[in-house]
């Protein structure tokens, strides 16, 4: 298991009190019904540790970042942020390939339950939810990646980058398009890779 | 306007009868309660025309082929038929470029009310509708795509593409991803066109 494939529980560096868990579960709660109602970026760690009626400091201590309990409230099987970062240590030669190995590796680990799906499949149809998932991939994708990649015009070479990955996520496990389901993922990474590395690196207009 | 940019509806080669009118509706109606219960593969013409109380061969007097039938069922802008097929008259090279052309413009006509968009958003949460989705790409898009490029492995290559055609429209039509809704279409064509040639023509492993 490598570090980006599932999300790092941020480890409270005390042994948990008595009442922990129901704070724990009320901050998830308040923050899954903020993120939900105001999207990704009007939702506050302070409103949310208001709404779960706890000091902000609990929510930091319990969860780490805003891009964290994001991944806890929604459940992804990774922390977007974590992933993209872990993906851009190794620079950007190669990265179409890497990313798209280990969005691969996620979604056969995940399976046909994925919350990932879940969040694409509401981020269609529920106007908030196409808010939260939109804000939340310009922060914690698009917006990193365009920062930590040294090229013009970054946050439109991201934005290829994540149109590319959000189709292949919908062909292969929403529509199930043949043979995308069945083609081994060598052969993806071989077809995907260089076409990420296009968006990524050659000359844009 | 060009050939691919608009259903071109089946023109009864006689002047309509009275009566066509409530058969054209019935025959609609039909077809759409067939495509999406059974989905394209299993609908034929001859059920819907049984459904619709007339003779199949009314079906074919009114729609044409079954995909123009399911464009107008499903109140597509485009015959998909038409257009794959005008987008492969010219041949392999430059097929890239021409056909994210030619998406955008009709993506531009149609506007937000785009039945594209109705489409995409039913596949993502209604099986039967991803089914059909599925089957209709399958039939209308990848396979011609598949018995007209020569190439190796001709149906991955169009599902590659059609991968890359979904995550378009729903990065930059659903999701709204910043900043492809507002990039210049040169842009987008010189960035996805090559992507998608790499798809159509480049090896695979």
């Amino acid at each position: 298991m490598v570090p980006w494939q599932r999300v790092q529980p941020h480890h409270p560096p005390r042994r948990p009190a008595v009442g922990d868990a129901g704070n724990r579960a009320a901050i998830l709660a308040a923050a899954t019904t903020r993120f939900t109602d105001l999207g990704f970026r009007d939702t506050t760690m302070r409103a949310v540790a208001a709404d779960a009626g706890v000091d902000s400091a609990l929510v930091h201590y319990f969860f780490g970042t805003k891009e964290q309990l994001f991944a806890q409230a929604m459940a992804l099987p990774i922390d977007p942020r974590g992933f993209v970062t872990a993906m851009l240590e190794a620079g950007v030669a190669g990265l179409g390939e890497r990313l798209v190995e280990a969005l691969l590796t996620v979604l056969d680990e995940a399976g046909p339950t994925n919350p990932m799906l879940a969040l694409i499949r509401s981020a269609a149809t529920h106007a908030s939810a196409t808010r939260m998932l939109r804000e939340f991939l310009t922060s914690a994708v698009t917006s990193r990646l365009a920062v930590a990649v040294e090229v013009d015009r970054p946050e439109l070479r991201a934005a290829l980058c994540a149109s590319q990955v959000i189709g292949l996520i919908v062909a292969r496990e929403v529509i199930e398009l043949p043979p995308l389901p069945t083609t081994d993922r060598a052969v993806l990474v071989a077809a995907y890779g260089p076409a990420l590395q296009h968006y990524l690196e050659d000359p844009l207009p």
